[in-house]
């Protein structure tokens, strides 16, 4: 299989470095041949061609069977009015590949939990699988911006989605729930969007006519912000639109007390899925040889599970990050100020 | 000075009720006439009028100084297909009477803190004003749904903002950051959002030139998201437009560990503010005397400060439910399971 490397920036590029040396192994171990390559995108992309997403590393990953992303973005590319930011490499990979789900585990490690803001007994043996629209909403629809007659202006954007997008996220989410505890949490601002009307409607047909021994709810995105940190426990499948999904997977991302292990995958109907950790480029540690491999890692083992049908060995990876947390092993980010080991001893470790 | 007094529905009326009792000795007390006049909203008027909010109520609003609502809604009008709903109510009080600001102090108190969801270090001394635009973004954009050839459905609502909507709440969270730690944190999605990117770039032009001496920070929704539940004594006064406000303020409620005891403001340019507990109308316990009218006391005394601009008698509110509840008086929602005095014996406590 061939696998698509893409670093991106700051500490991208060491985290992905430790889960390649780990992919290797895998293959080494369980008997594939891995082959991998690279491509630029975000500000290294944008200071080598000018484009935050080349149409070369958009071949390549087409090219692939997957794609392992590091991170991008930094203070060198953050001008407001810069003419392309590293962001839109991201946005930009989603739309051409098609990538409309984003699927994201937030799961409790007991080893760390107690380095949660919330009280143990509220987020110890959470384990939430969201599923957020990727590529509609506000995100992609109609934007403007104008100057009306009296100098003043106004600024739009267009929150929109059809059915058949709303269709097919709620069916991943159906199918996962399945192998799950068979409930599923449709997150929607149902009292004031006609855009969520529709959503919650589209969710109950299918919902209903395909996964009738699926369990369902609806709660709207302000109850949800506050459900999510008094009683995430009550969670188990949640799909939602694109934005609301951003904000509420990164607030679910501060329940396990240890964002630097959440791992994500964006997938597609067909073609490659990208797997990238949930943090980002951490550009006051890049260089420093301390940034925590271990979301990076853990995004392999999706890539393996989701992407390549290696349920064996995605486990045998999930195991071996469990074993090492469990004998006291940490980096820097999650130590609390105990001893700290490097990234590239942490990927030794889990090796 | 007339209040329009709109209790709505479910332990609405209840908590209405004790407020009411107690502007009342405060007029006493300190030699005010305060008249009250009711007013239908929500499901009750629903019922009553066959609108969420009768000309008539309204007609109360405008011929009064300041208004203080309950709260609306309940299972009975909860059909998503009926005609009109009890928020419908809500969203035309905001935009008739252009209460364009919502304003929500974030405080959590030293009695109550242990309740919180986040440990104690993380919450204890947690003081944040949230300024929430209120009657502009997707709430009150063009909104539509239609049929296409394939049978399938597409629906839209517009963000939208206008500089000068923009201008006045950034007035408003400036002027509060001065009497306080002189800090206001916007937050936005401006890297996604061209309604966002007009939002910051009217911010820092305001605070620029009106507001020197007050220190400004932009953070993102979702990092917001995160923030919040992680460093909440990071933010003083935050700024927000309508949606992100929506869940951010009720993911704040979650702090302090008693969201029966936060209250709103919504004000406008001119013309009379409302007043209101951030809790709804709890179907579940409405009618049983013990709902916790804290909350809408609070609510109160806000109306008397910044409508009434007395500012003496709000803090001796203020002063009087910190006492009892420094004294281990509590409702059943903050008792954790101990000891609890009914809605009307809190009200007498305060009294
Ligand atoms: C960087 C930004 C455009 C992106 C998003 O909002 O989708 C990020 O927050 C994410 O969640 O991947
Ligand atoms: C009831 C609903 C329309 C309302 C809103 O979204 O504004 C509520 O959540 C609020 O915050 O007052």
């Amino acid at each position: 299989a061939q696998i698509a490397l893409l670093p991106g920036d700051g500490i991208g590029v060491e985290v992905v470095a430790e889960a390649e040396k780990l992919l290797l192994a895998v293959a080494a171990k369980f008997g594939h041949e891995f082959s991998f390559v690279r491509g630029l995108i975000g500000g290294c992309a944008i200071d080598a061609t000018g484009e935050a997403l080349p149409d070369e590393t958009l071949s390549i990953c087409r090219a692939s069977q997957a794609i392992l992303l590091g991170a991008v973005g930094g203070p060198k590319w953050d001008n407001p009015s810069a003419k392309t930011r590293p962001e839109a490499g991201l946005l930009k990979i989603r739309k051409e590949l098609g990538l409309f789900a984003n699927v994201r585990p937030i799961k409790a490690s007991p080893y760390l939990v107690q380095a949660s803001p919330l009280k143990t007994e509220i987020v110890a043996g959470v384990d939430i699988l969201f599923f957020r629209e990727l590529t509609g909403g506000l995100y992609f629809g109609e934007s403007g911006r104008k100057t009306n007659p009296d100098g003043s202006e106004t600024a739009f954007n267009t929150m929109i989605y059809s059915t058949h997008e709303i269709e097919r996220i709620v069916r991943l989410a159906g199918q996962a729930a399945r192998g799950r505890r068979k409930k599923v949490t449709s997150v929607d601002k149902a009292n004031v969007l006609e855009v969520s009307r529709l959503w919650r409607q589209t969710f109950d047909r299918v919902m209903q006519a395909e996964f009738p021994d699926v369990q369902t709810e609806h709660v709207l995105i302000d109850a949800m912000a506050m459900h999510l940190i008094s009683k995430p426990k009550n969670f188990d499948v949640v799909v939602t639109e694109n934005l609301f999904g951003d904000i509420l997977t990164d607030e679910g991302s501060m329940l396990p007390g240890s964002m630097g292990l959440l791992p994500s995958a964006s997938l597609g109907a067909d073609g490659p899925g990208l797997y990238e950790p949930i943090h980002g480029s951490a550009p006051d540690i890049a260089g420093k040889g301390i940034a925590n491999p271990l979301a990076t890692i853990l995004a392999a083992a999706m890539l393996l599970r989701h992407s390549l049908h290696l349920e064996t060995e995605a486990v045998a990876i999930e195991k071996a990050v469990d074993h090492v947390l469990s004998r006291g092993h940490r980096t820097a980010d999650i130590a609390g100020g105990g001893p700290a080991v490097s990234t590239v001893r942490m990927g030794e470790l889990v090796l």
